[in-house]
This record gives structure tokens, sequence and C-alpha cells, in this order.
């Protein structure tokens, strides 16, 4: 089989077009679910599964499934499924989500092009609201295509303006009927990007994920009392935001902590944070701040979790601020599949393209679908580890590298081995 | 001379409807210039002038200023000045700027009521944009009154979305002609309200105020990574605001200490602070603040100016992210007139209501006017020190009994003593 570099290459800068941002090193875009940006990403998707004669559907949370059901197919047989996410976060880079979702339609039309003859059908996805900055905590559109939440429920999720999901992808002209069951395929690959530096480092242009970390997302408010910054003596605040900056640190420092005695993998983010009233002449009334923790181990999550929780205490009663805590999210610690993996390992092997072990320590929609079926997660190359970012790149060699793995992995779990070179 | 409490608080509690925003505890209103509920404020301001027979005049800048000059004034007679501001903090409460303008104007309805006959007019003033929560540092309309900044550089100043004081001026009908000159003033009294609780503490309702503190405010940006939060490990992330809350708490300390060591009234704090991207799952990559540090000991301010440049420094040699600094507002302390701080304490006696001395830690426009005239600032009591807050509040009584003692000493100081009971 042949991966075509360049067509996939055209595929994923026209892809970038849509959300466009101006900036000075690298390329952005603002992919929001529901946004203008997003139907323009959506529309394009669609007109490519339809070059490449895929059936295409989309479900009523707008999730996108384009179906390749060739004569060879066995009547009956569950597909096998592969694909990603086209929104981003905002100024986020070009290659996070669209690389596995072009990746996967290059696989297929791979397939075509050296006349693979397989025994189930090929799935192309691309699920709704992965990144979670418009209507979510994220990975929505998987999370009711495995049934963990209802078409109704993931519709009727709000923005921060009080719009819904629904009405975001009505306006669109993306809110489909029926329901994407992942639960129907045989099979899950998602192709993405590292986000980290360790293939880079080893100089391999493909890794096969174990596990991927659990992920743990906590909301805290710590309100104190709004006052005049000139008028309220030293001694007279109850200052919001000095009390959130001791917790900032200490969220930082629990998780260097247990990186040196638990587990080298765990982390701990303060992502988000917001000043209230945020005026300079104000002393600050209120901080809301969201907090991200994840591990393959559970347990060092939880470790940081109650670092957290023990932080907002000790402010609390050292300065006199009221706290909550909340823990919106939560999703334990996912290893992928043997079988997948090693299909995978065997695909680079077939190709001459070399391929390594190692975890994910982003969370991807194949958390979800490891839920309901076997799933797999390749990684290709971040330069330098960055994403989320308009500086994240990866070299268009590796990303056809890495399809070429995806594609040959694809194959053989849809009983095309023969087909292998 | 008789002030009429019930007059004084229907203005002020009129003024309040303007810009009023619901809120759980206490009165809250938001009046930033040049919005609609300015517009709406200064009208009522203007039709009040009117309804006392004032001469009223709006300048190039907004600034509004009703004279009063009766027969008995000596002919080329320099003018005696008070009042305050009308415009607001965001949420703020119902009596910083509005007491000083209304108790002004009471003033000189209860010389009028009295057939008080000054030698001197008597001009009523509402200075535009104090709080600088629109257009500047704050302080703009006066400014442009003591000549500090022109007419033309004030009109310019633009908003956060583009937008210039002048065009916000226009659409509200109040960009007026010629320049309001506060060194044409024989002298200029403000009454405000004093933002802490040392007249509260005393139960003393009109305090006569030595020193303004000077004021400085800095601006400063930590530049760092931005980064997938759960791809990155932590010894791979450069987080601004990990940095930044080191600086916030560095700040706090700074000031602390020079509360302990060298100038008791001294403050600094970090009131404003924006995280970019500020998504809960990418690590911070930009953090922008403004810090604010006041004292009546200008060295005092130094000192803590020079910790918050330290300890830019250090989270930049420490942390490797790149900083940068600027203090774009400056004001020293500025010492208030003997000769009218004596008048207002005769006043009190002459209508047994106490007063004390004591210093301001908050920025008035008062700060300005001294620079080209005599100037005096009173307090009324502020309840628990409260302001920039719904929760701000002054007994109507003591608004009462501090425009009583304005009344006295701008009525003597105008060469009307004869008048006084």
């Amino acid at each position: 089989m042949h991966v075509d570099t360049d067509r996939l290459r055209a595929d994923i800068e026209a892809n970038a077009e849509h959300g466009e941002i101006e900036v000075d090193e690298g390329r952005a875009r603002t992919v929001l679910t529901g946004t203008d940006a997003n139907r323009a990403a959506r529309e394009t998707l669609v007109d490519r599964m339809g070059d490449a004669g895929l059936d295409v559907t989309v479900d009523a949370v707008g999730n996108i499934a384009g179906t390749w059901t060739p004569e060879s197919v066995d009547p009956g047989a569950a597909p096998v499924a592969a694909g990603s996410h086209v929104d981003s976060v905002p100024e986020g880079g070009i290659f996070d989500g669209p690389l596995g979702v072009y990746a996967a339609l290059e696989a297929v039309r791979a397939m075509q092009d050296a006349g693979v003859e397989p025994a189930r059908p090929l799935v192309v996805v691309s699920f709704t609201e992965e990144e979670g900055q418009r209507f979510s905590e994220g990975l929505l559109g998987s999370s009711v295509a495995v049934g963990e939440r209802t078409v109704e429920e993931a519709l009727a999720t709000e923005d921060g303006e009080g719009v819904t999901l629904e009405e975001s992808l009505e306006r669109i002209g993306f809110r489909g009927e029926g329901r994407l069951d992942a639960s129907d395929w045989e099979a899950w690959y998602e192709l993405h990007i590292e986000q980290d530096t360790r293939l880079e480092r080893e100089n391999v242009p493909v890794g096969v994920v174990t596990t991927i970390t659990g992920i743990t997302h906590c909301e805290a408010e710590i309100v104190g009392e709004a006052n005049h910054a000139g008028a309220t003596p030293m001694d007279e605040r109850t200052d919001a935001l000095a009390a959130a900056s001791e917790v900032v640190l200490d969220v930082e420092a629990a998780a260097n902590e247990v990186v040196e005695e638990e587990s080298e993998t765990a982390v701990g983010t303060v992502g988000s944070l917001s000043v209230s009233p945020d005026a300079t002449n104000v002393v600050p009334g209120k901080v809301e701040f969201g907090v991200d923790i994840r591990d393959v181990d559970y347990q060092s999550m939880q470790t940081i979790v109650e670092a957290t929780r023990s932080s907002l205490a000790i402010v609390e009663a050292d300065r006199g601020v009221e706290t909550s805590f909340s823990r919106p999210f939560d999703l334990e610690p996912t290893p992928m599949s043997d079988t997948l993996r090693a299909a995978a390992h065997r695909a680079g092997e077939a190709s001459g393209i070399r391929t390594i072990d190692l975890h994910s320590g982003a969370a991807h929609d194949t958390m979800h679908v490891a839920d309901v079926t076997d799933a797999a997660l390749l990684f290709a190359p971040s330069q330098d580890g960055i994403s989320h970012n308009p500086r994240e790149w990866t070299d268009w060699e590796d990303c056809a590298s890495a399809t070429r793995v995806l594609a040959g992995a694809m194959a053989s779990v849809a009983g095309a081995d023969a087909a292998e070179e």
C-alpha cells in the first residue's frame, strides 16, 4: 500500500484554513464546535469523504462517519473504525485532531488504490467537541457514541452564553439523526500527534500507546473581600488572588513531589484562572480556577487532588477566605488493546517503519471507545513536544509514516492481510 | 445654615438608579465614562444644578461645572469650587463620587436657603473618568483641568475596544467646549467617603485629610510556553501562571514588610490579572497583571516597586519565563492646604460636629487640583471601611454632617463668615 504524502498534506492544509488566525510564528486556528469555522471544516471533510466514495452519515450530536463497504466485505461483518476530531482549542495548531481524521481517510484511499479487499467495512470518524472548549469538559461526541451520555443530555449542554449544543449544530447544519454506536465496531484506531518529545528524542516516527492517563478536572473558587486597593490597610484585607496564588504554587509543588516520589508521569496544572472584579485598584474579591490532573497511575492522581483540597483548607484557615471545590470530570487510566497494538507494531515492521511503546498523557476519544470495543492509539512525533499552540508541528514525512502504519494495522484487523506487501 | 438630609439623600438615591445592578447584598452600580448609565447620571446632575439656579457648563472632556454667582460676589473674585465625580468602578457602591458632587450642590443650596452672601462665586464640579475604568489610569478630567494633560490627548484616549473618549462623549452628548481651568479657583474642596475604618472606629463623622498618598500603577507581563497540560511533563514546562503566582505573593510580602519596618500606611496590591490562553487543559503561556502601590511616604513606594521588579527578575532566572515591566502611572504624595484644613476644622467646631485629621490612601481628583491652587479633602465614614463594592455604605446622618462642615468651610473661604451661625 502506498500512502500519498501530498494528498494527506493537501487535506490537512485545506482544513487548516478554517478558523485560521494570523500569528507571528507557526500556524494557528480556532475551531470551536458550532462556529462558522467548524461548519467549514465539517463541510470540507464531508466533501473529501464523498470524493473517496464513502457513505457519509451525521448523527444527532454531529459525529461524522464515512463508511467504505467494498464487495469483498463479509455480510454482517462488524467494521473497523478510525478517526479523531476537527475541533481545536483557541489558537491551537493544525495537526491536533485533523491528522487522525485525514490519516484514517488516507488509509482507506491507500487501500482502495492498492486494491486491498477487506472482509470488514472501514469507517472514518470525526467526533464532535473533543477539546471541550465550548460545550463540555471534552470528549463529548465519543461519550455519546459509547452510551456514557445520552443524545439528549449532550444536545442540552450549554456554552457560556447559554446556547445549547443542539442550537449550535442546527445553525451550522450538522444536527443529524440517530446515534453513531461505537459498540458496533470490531475495532478502533486513532492516530494523533504525541504532544510530547519522546518520539522526537528517540527519532522514531510512530508510537504505540500502552495506556492513556486518567484525567481529573477540578474547579475551585476562593472568595475574599473586594475592597479599595489604596484605602484598605494590608492587615485589613482578604485578598482572593493572593490566596489563589498560594494554591497555584501548591498544586505545582504537589505534582512535582509525586513525580519525584510516586510516578514520574504525573502532571498537575492550573490552566485557567479568573479574577473578580479584576481592576488594578481593587483588592480581588473572588478568584475561580480550573485544575487539570493526570497520570497512568490513578492513586498518584488522587494524591494531587488531595493536595489541592488541603491547600484550599490552609488558605481558608490562614487568610480568612471562603473556598469551594468540585471535581466535575474524572476518568481513570485506560489500557489499550494488546491485539490492536500488536497489529500496529507488525504493520510498522512490514513497512520498515520503527515503532515504540509509550503512554499518552493527553486524553483522547479513544479513552471512551475503549470502554465498548478493542481500541488503540498511535502517535506521530510533535516537534519540541509543543501542542495546543500555533508552533505545534509534525513533519509531513512523519505524518505519512504514521498513516502508513495506521493503514497496515486497519487493513490487517479488517481481514485484508493478503494485500499487505 | 441648615443642610437638608432628605434632599441630599434623594439626590444620591436618584443618581444610584443609573447603572444600577441587582446584587444579593448592598446596592451596586456600574457607571463607566461614556455609557448610557453615565449619560443618565450626567443629565440628572445638570437638571439638579439647573433647579438650584446654577449656570452649567460642560467642557471639551465632559467636566461639568455649575456656578452660583449671587449679587454679593465681588467683581472679578476667584471662585471657591467643590465637587467630585459620578463615574464608578464595575459593581461599585452608590457613595464613592456622588456624595462629593451632591454634597457640594447641597452646600450651595444650604447657603442659598440661609441667605448667605458670599464674596466669591461657588462652583459645583463633576470631573470626568475619575475611576479610570474605561479610558485611563484615572483622574482624567482633573488632569485636563490642571493642565497636566491637554484636551486633545485626553480626547484621543481609547478604551479596550479602540473607542476614543471623544467619540464616547459625543455619543452621550457631553463633549462640550473649552477647558474647565482649576487654576482660576481660589480654593477647592472635595468631600469623599473614607474607604477605611478610622472614622468609624473613633466614632467621628468628618475627617480632614492631611496628605493624599502617592500612587503608582505598574503593569507586568510574564511569557512562558503554552502547552498541553496532559502531555507536557512537569520538568518540561514554562508555566507563566505559576511564575506570576510567585510575584503576586512577593508583592504582598514586600508591602507587609514595608508596613512592618518603614511606613505603616504603605499598601501593595495585584488587583488585575489575566491568563492566556486560559483553558484548564493548557499550561498557561502568558499572564498580564496590574500592581497598585501607595503610601504617604514616596520612598516606601519605591521599595515596593523595586521588590516587584526583583521578583520578576527572580522568576525569569528560576523559571525561564520572559518578563516585562512598566510603570505607566506615578504620582507622589500630596499634602493638603493648611488654610483650607483649618477652615474645615473651624466649620466643624462652629456646628458642634467633631472632626479629626487623617491621611487618604485613595487617589482623588484633589491630588491634581492641589498642583494649581489651595485644595483640601474631607472624609465621611465608610461602614466597615468597604468601598468599590455594593456593600459600601455611609449613614445619611453622617453624609449630612460632613456636608454641613463642607458648607461651612466653603462659605468661610468664599468670604461669607458673617452668615455662619
